[in-house]
């Protein structure tokens, strides 16, 4: 596997940058989690007035699916750092959520 | 790398997770980025009365930190779920990005 | 007009409960900011998995429609106090909005 | 009291500011929803990197009070209009859901 296709490498470089630029004294939960909030709030701007046929013509368009990915970006890259500095294990806590909810929610029967 | 530890893995099980209880039907874009930000919203709700130092003391404390570990779990599951609906390849786009703004936020000198 | 029928009297009746609560000292205005995203994300939880057709059922329904009147309502507090807090007046701000916005998006031409 | 000074003024011209546009296509329950979740969004990331002292500071000071107040306008203007196609009345589920809060957290004992 790729080294640049994991979180960690995401994380490893969102500390670079921070560090580089003295940012790591913002860079407190609460205030990565309202970042976090922001830039999900531009990822549904992007598709608020747009049927869901429409978001996936806008993504099957090279000229207009950049913008969207970008907003993509902002949202992960708050959450990631929200939870390095939170010192929580996203995979991990995902794992075990979706463990959870497995209890939670049975699946539908197969039909025999 | 342990195969766990890669949000393929996540979103292989999300996926399996919904066509077992038929929940493709509601998985379009505009209603998981819905949910993506209901879920930022209760994330939010975990630390809005906190200092940012409480937020650390209930992280450090077992009895308070699944809470919260639980609530960024959901912000990643609709967000890995969102991404794969779209297209998106959230580790490729986050790279993109953190390359975009190193030209947009140049580092601070090093002083000599 | 009747006196409960404007946001003052809500914005009073909010001042008043946090004095005798003695919680004006979490009242801040990143807490409130983020208390009013929390709230706003359990609003469109109880839209994100409908049709808008369902959500119109839902509020039709006197069973189901006072659950989400209650997500209406606590969006709305948050934001006066929030407001309130940072000395804007909501009505006056809304107004200026929507003349700018006047401006900056012209009507359609009535045919004649 | 001055008509300007109520909701119902400002939802007016909303209303007739969407006919003039035909607008009214777009003024979906759930896309409202999005929309009011993107502005609040915006309204965070106002105040994401400050203190809430620099929050004060940057209301009190002329030159940057007009960006917070419009996306506080923002924010307004879209729980109004989401109100209204819901057939809400915001100021009546305020005042039902603070009486409902009033038994819920008692408030503290008057010393005597």
């Amino acid at each position: 596997m790729n080294d640049d296709a994991t979180i960690e490498s995401v994380r490893d470089r969102l500390r670079d940058f921070a560090v580089a630029r003295d940012w790591g004294q913002f860079h407190k939960p609460k205030n990565l989690a309202m970042a976090l909030a922001g830039e999900v709030g531009e990822l549904l701007a992007e598709m608020q007035w747009l049927t869901d046929d429409q978001v996936h013509e806008r993504l099957a368009d090279p000229d207009t699916r950049g913008a969207v990915e970008e907003e993509f970006a902002d949202v992960f890259l708050y959450l990631v750092q929200l939870a390095d500095v939170c010192g929580v294990d996203l995979i991990r806590a995902a794992h075990a959520k979706i463990t959870r909810n497995d209890g939670r929610f049975p699946p539908l029967e197969a039909s025999s």
